[in-house]
Formats: structure tokens, sequence, C-alpha cells
């Protein structure tokens, strides 16, 4: 048996958080953090629950009365979302341009679903034209689809138009939102989305515990009308009805403290109001993109679908990006991230995400790379990048 | 579409908690939750991973390598036991003593399993005898039994007979340790338990949100020699044994911070020592309980079966539960629980968790309870009680 473990004070290294998440937390969140817990039944949790499914509808630009925070990280909403709308042999539609189409089909089929796909290659968006054709072909009952793919730096266009078609075929629309809610445009309602889930750790500078999800009530009705019951008890809606519905009866211990945190981050998106947020996100990432292209750096997506929370640029030669990455972390106390899946060792993913969607942040991590960049033997201009972020931030 | 909401500044009321969790948090944990968050993959969270592990099973005290903190509340680590262990076709025996074995079955049904019984009253522990005869009856691949059942107050006893007899039958045993971890006896190598898993906002006073589980090579074979793929992506242990184990690869992002925080409440076990802080809570629940038995209260589980962190007391003749707990709560920030399912209106639920479990919260207690059960109309002896908890406490 083990003898008694000695380990020491929490003391982690200050990190500046620039990868895919999590982001820098917003101090008054930090503070929401520590604060003494009431009971998960408490009325005045009951009160909290009530102003955090208020203030998630506010930032989902939807009135669906079925928007909750999900007891776990991002991958619990996307479950609760694929693995509730998904029945046995429905067939599902999933998207073949990132790593989070991929997980979407690794859910569904849990779930008992056949899955087919709507091809496009890493780092593209969907083209309307090619789901129009998969409908046609296969008739899925549920689509999935990225808005926001932190795989690639891609934000998915025509998302109206992606809605339409699944809808004139009687589909249901999940959408992935997980980089963008609360800092890129997103209008569930608006868009006609049935169902779409998030993280808090990305555009809301939250840490990951409870994870946004709202479904509107066609799709509640197929949720709630299932012939078999949900595979997850954890993830079940139609039980978590009781808790998060009119009921308000026990299911499981809410994780309060992450409540708590997730009402602080979403106040401050209602303070600055959520279409401020997703302009600020374009200004202060627009002047980061104008700084690693005036570098000699060259964005993965085109400008067309860029995604200011995530900015996925090439590894210029002469770079070893993982060298990079850990000269970074290790001299600048800054993260990045490298590529995942087909864009491994191609793409550095550097994230544009609320509280770190700040000039100071991308000031230092322009500053900080064009320098490591330069000393590992790229053939990269600092001065003239710092030079064009200037420029826009000052715009 | 709603309008901006006006969501004041987070300021719940400062209960003292003394239902059936969460628990008061220690001010080291709250504070630990408000440390700034590295990213998942940071080294510096790997070795942060590290220490929560080795903690983790010095307090479960077993040498598991596979002991880690799932990414969500206390039913996630159930259903994570669960859902990797049942297999679809499986035969799964589970208790009716209680609540949670009602929702082991429906997790082990979701999975697949098929679900058999072993029979005792809500408030009475197994008998292995009881045990002994389901497994020849219906020889099932998987026992899950409650060590220490929340919903009644009762400690199963005799868990080393349990677990010999069903590995005399090549059976798993799942222990559901929710409400003993860090506070009642349980020793998960010495008395041969297969899985065990636990909730961190009871007798370890962290805010729910990551929670232990510990399973034993034997059990970490069966689930990585599945035939078919466990049924959540976001629970699975193979894919989650990228993350926790050797490689460190990305699965889903760890709620960092409910791991910062586990970690701080699992140092403090370490600092006063797990068997040390297990006589903590049976000396100041012993205190409790001569206080509620001085009253004039009867306690529902007999002295053999009593369970320290969980206090079940009968409702006295002339009181309305529902009055009384209101009445703490409004006149006292004072916490407490009624009863759930066939003990619903029966028993008051009076935790003496972790923090919780001090002097000065027993005595708190002790006397708020006896002036609203006074004031309720209830023939009890408020004066006894507390010099019957005093005499206990000076012991």
């Amino acid at each position: 048996m083990s003898d008694t473990p000695d380990v020491d004070e929490l003391t982690p290294p200050e990190r500046t958080l620039m990868g895919p998440g999590p982001s820098d937390v917003h101090p008054r969140v930090l503070k929401a953090m520590s604060t003494p817990l009431v009971g998960h039944l408490d009325p005045s949790f009951i009160e909290i629950m009530n102003e955090v499914q208020e203030l998630l509808r506010y930032t989902f630009r939807t009135d669906n009365q079925w928007t909750i925070p999900v007891s776990g990280t991002g991958s619990a909403s996307m479950e609760a979302a694929i693995g509730n709308l998904v029945e046995p042999d429905d067939t599902v539609l999933v998207p073949t341009n990132g790593y989070f189409g991929g997980r979407m089909q690794s859910m569904a089929e849990r779930a008992g679903g056949e899955v087919v796909h709507v091809d496009a290659p890493w780092g593209e968006p969907l083209d309307p034209a090619d789901v129009a054709d998969a409908f046609d072909e296969h008739q899925p009952d549920v689509f999935g689809f990225v808005h926001a793919e932190t795989s690639t730096g891609v934000k998915q266009p025509d998302v109206p138009e992606l809605t339409s078609i699944a809808h004139e075929h009687d589909a249901y629309v999940v959408a992935d939102s997980v980089t963008s809610l609360g800092g890129v445009e997103l209008r569930v309602d608006d868009w006609d989305v049935d169902v779409a889930y998030s993280g808090p750790q990305k555009c809301l500078s939250c840490p990951p515990g409870a994870s946004p999800l709202t479904l509107n009530d066609r799709a509640m009705d197929k949720v709630l009308n299932r012939e078999t019951e949900c595979r997850s008890w954890y993830l079940d809606l139609s039980l978590l009805e009781g808790y998060w519905g009119e009921e308000r009866a026990y299911h499981h211990t809410a994780p309060i403290t992450n409540v708590y945190a997730l009402r602080e981050a979403l106040r401050l998106v209602a303070e600055e109001g959520v279409e401020e947020r997703w302009d600020r996100h374009l200004q202060v990432a627009g002047a980061l993109k104008a700084g690693l292209e005036g570098m000699g750096l060259e964005m993965n997506a085109p400008d067309e679908y860029w995604l200011p929370s995530l900015n996925a640029v090439r590894v210029p030669d002469g770079a070893d990006d993982g060298e990079v990455i850990s000269h970074l972390l290790e001299g600048y106390d800054l993260e990045i991230a490298g590529g995942l899946g087909d864009l491994a060792g191609d793409i550095f993913r550097i994230g544009c995400m609320g509280y770190s969607a700040r000039p100071k942040n991308v000031t230092y991590l322009l500053s900080a790379l064009g320098e490591t960049l330069d000393a590992n033997g790229a053939d990269v201009s600092p001065d003239a990048g710092m030079d064009a972020m200037a420029e826009e931030l000052s715009d």
C-alpha cells in the first residue's frame, strides 16, 4: 500500500493561454469559483439556475426553454446532444472536414446510429450543395456540423442554408458551437438550429466543468418520445428535465461551483453585449491575423472562412512546430498548440477567445512568436508583423 | 428573442451544510478553486494529474494504477464504473436496500446488462447469506453494492465476505463509496474490491465536478477487452487510458479547476492521515448521534450498521419534516435533508462529512434542531441532547 504522499501546495506556473482552450479566465470568474457552496436543491441555487438559463438563452440568441449547463466539460454537452437525439437505427450525417466530425461519428455510433458522411477536406467548410446531395442520397434523420472547427480554424458559413436543407428533409440539426459561443456570430433561433452545444473554456473564458446546451421544442419532443432510453443515465435529458424543468427534483448533484463561475462569465457577456463581444473578437483577432500575415506567415483558412477565435497558421519552412511550442511555453509561459489529425505538424493553433481576446495578449503573443520563429531559423519579419498588428489595433 | 438579462453579483446565502452533500468546503480548497488555469496538456498539469492520482490511491487504500478523477459529478464516476464494466448481456446483481441500488440498475440496463436483485429492505444492509444465494441462483457477472447508503444512513458491513463470494463465482465487484471515501473505513485492496467510485462533495469536502474512480487490473482487463465499445464516448475508460495513462494524449478537456480543488482536498486528507480522519468522523458523528438520541430521537439504522457520515434519524411524532427542514434553512441557514423513496417523510438525513464533521457544526446543528423541533410541537428534550453531545465530545 502506498505511503502517505507528500504533495506540496498548489503553485502552477502563470501561463498566458492562447491555445485552443482553455482561455485566460477573467478575475471575476476566478473569484466566483471560490464562493462557498449552497446545496444543489437550495432555493437560492434554484434561483441561480434560472439566472444561468436566462443568460445562456441570451448568449445563444434563443428563446429555447431547454437551455442548460450540462454537468461536465464540452464533450459531455456534445454527448448529451447526440446521445439523446440519436436513437438506435437513426441515420446520422456527419462531416469529414475536421477532428470533431470524427468525434460526432463515434458518439452517434455508440448511440446506435448509422453514420453517413458529407465530405470536405480538413481546412474547408461544407458546401451546401454537397450537404443537399448527401441528404438526397442518405435521407438522414440527424445532421451534425461544426460551426467553428477548432482543429482547422475554419468557420462554417451558410448555416441557414444548411438548416433549411435539413428541415426540408424533416431532419434535426445539431451544431457544434464549442469555439463560437460568445465569441463568433451565432444565432440559434434565426438560423433555425435545433440543437447546439458548447464548452465554457473557449470564448466564455470560464473554467471547464459545466457546458452549455440548447434544444428547441421540436428536438426535445424527439428526445422525450424516444422508443428506447438514452444510453447514458447521467446525460439523459428526459431525467434532467426533472431537475432543470418545472419540478426542480433531484437527479444528480450539479457542479455548483462551476455553475457559479458560468453565471459570472455569462454576466460578463451580457454586460459587454453579445454582439459587441463578437465585434471585439473580430477586431482583436483581426489584428492578430494582420500581425501573423505581416510577419510573413500564411493562415490555413481562406479569409472568407477565417475563424477569429481560433487562428490556424501554417508552420513556416525551417521551423519545427514542437520546438516552437515548447519554447513559447518554457521561455514565455505562453500556450499555443500544434495541429491535430490531418494537420499535425502543419499548423499552429492560436486561440483568441474571451478574456484572451485582448490587445495585451495578442501583442505579447505576436512578439514572443516572432522572436521564437526567428531564433528557430524561420524566414519571418517580426517587426513588420508588430507594425501590421499595431496598425489594425489603432483603427 | 430575450432582452439582455440583468443579473446581479453572485451573493448566495452563507449556509452551514449538514445534509447528504455537498458538505462545507475547507477554505484552502475554495482558495485552490480560484487559481488561474494552465492548459489540460501543460506539462505542469500532467504533474498535477500524477499527484492527484497518488493522493487518490492513498485515500482509497489501493495500489491500483487505474485510479483517476472522472470529469463529472459522482453519478458520472458511477456510470463510468458500471457503463465500462457491464457489457451487453452481462448479468448484473444489484441490491434493493436503498435509492442508489436503483440507480445502479438503471445504469446497468442502459449498458445492455440483465439485472437481477439481492433483496433487503430499505434501512438494512445486505446479508452475505442472501448474496451467496443470489450468486447461486443467477450466476451474475458483475455485483454492485453500496458501501455507505446515503438514502438510509446504513453502512454495509462484511465487505470482505461479499467480495469473496463474488470472486468464488468469478464475478467483478463494484462498490459505491460515494459517502464513505475519506470519512469511513474503506480498504479497496485489503477488501478485494475490484471497482470503487465516489464523489468529492461528501467526506472529501470538495466542490462537485471531478469524481474519484479506481479499478484493479482484473477489472481494467475486462474493460480493455470488451467485445463492443462502451456506450459513452465521454466516459469510455479505454479512451481515457490515453489521457490518464502513460501517453497523456488529448481525449477531452479535463475540468482543470476541479482537479486543482480535489488535489487540495486530498492533501488535507493526507495531512490528517486517512485513518485518523475515519476516527474523527466516528468521534464527531458519535457525539451528534448521542445528542440526537439524548434529545429523544431514534436513529433509523441499528447501531451496528450506523453510518457516521450520514445520520438518518426518525422524524418524531408531532413534527412535519418539510416544515422543520425549511425552518432550519430559513431561520438558521442550516441545510439538512428529508428521506427519499421508501423513507420519504419518515427520516431526516443529517450529514457529518469532511470539514462539516467538526464539533462547531454538530453543536450548531443540535442546538438549532432541538429548538426547531420543540417549536414544531415534537416531544423532545433539547437540553438533554446538548448535554449528551457535550459529554461525548469531551471524552
